[in-house]
């Protein structure tokens, strides 16, 4: 089944950007390449606040051809625009729908709320975050409270140059169907 | 010189605590031991709200006599009473005093508004994590916003079973003096 991977670049304090958005924090270590990863996944998802962010750092235009990319909004009409298309389901149902066509796995790139919503209807089926060495003292968080309790079992742990680590997990449901 | 060490376990969104204090989310994995970092420590420090937790968790006794333990308090009178030595003098100048005799390296054992403080300060040299597999979803933050950015080197990455991980970072001052 394709599964749901919150993949993320993090400070140390766990945020994904500066209270601006701005992501100067993070860096790619010359020995970590993200092209492993990306060949495992042919969607991402985002959330509205996050692509405007993107919008912002990319001068008015984002659009990535080789991913799918859908963006959550309860403001914007949905459909396709601009290379991306605008969801208003409810995450649960969208998955479920994107589940049905083959495929490969799905990125769910941020932002926090967005993080959120899935982890409350327990859509995430794995994490690999990227975390560098800094503690910003504020900023967007990446898991922001409150959702339930979710385990997960550490696949993966690596370092790279300049002190950034790789954390991959994957969600355990002990008991699910009991 | 005696280095201020900020030592913790926490869930993998941050938390050293539930919001009732309660850490039944850490776990001791049996491939892993605390004797190493104790060795290096001889003073504990500890806000007041953390040893209010403590005395709940220990049936209303808290001490550790291996360790000269400080408490931070803005309500309770200074002096010592109970095997702690209660404080109420600011982080910065607690630290000068302490620097001044010798010893071991000291730890700040929590919670986030006394690490947050001594973040302010820029009085933490050291973070050593053990970060456990689960998502609260909700608790008591190791670093609550806001603090200044400051930035840190890592000095190690292990990982132990049932997916703990410990990191170590050391604190990088570039340009302090400029």
């Amino acid at each position: 089944m394709r599964k749901v991977v919150l993949g993320l670049g993090i400070s140390l304090d766990g945020y994904i950007a500066r209270p601006n958005g701005g992501v100067d924090f993070l860096f790619m270590p010359k020995d970590y390449s993200m092209a492993p990863f990306f060949r495992t996944i042919d969607t991402a998802i985002m959330g509205r606040k996050t692509l405007d962010v993107a919008l912002k750092m990319g001068g008015g235009s984002y659009s990535d051809s080789s991913l799918a990319t859908y963006v959550f909004s309860r403001s914007k009409p949905p459909g396709k625009r601009n290379g991306l298309v605008f969801v208003n389901q409810s995450p649960t149902a969208f998955i479920r729908e994107l589940r049905k066509r083959p495929g490969k796995n799905i990125w769910l790139m941020g932002g926090g709320e967005l993080a959120r919503d899935f982890l409350k209807a327990d859509l995430v089926d794995e994490i690999y975050l990227g975390i560098v060495p800094v503690l910003l003292g504020r900023g967007i968080p990446l898991f922001p409270s409150p959702f339930p309790q979710r385990e997960f079992k550490l696949l993966a742990n690596k370092t790279f140059s300049r002190g950034m680590i790789t954390l991959k997990y994957k969600r355990v449901r002990r008991g699910r169907r009991r």
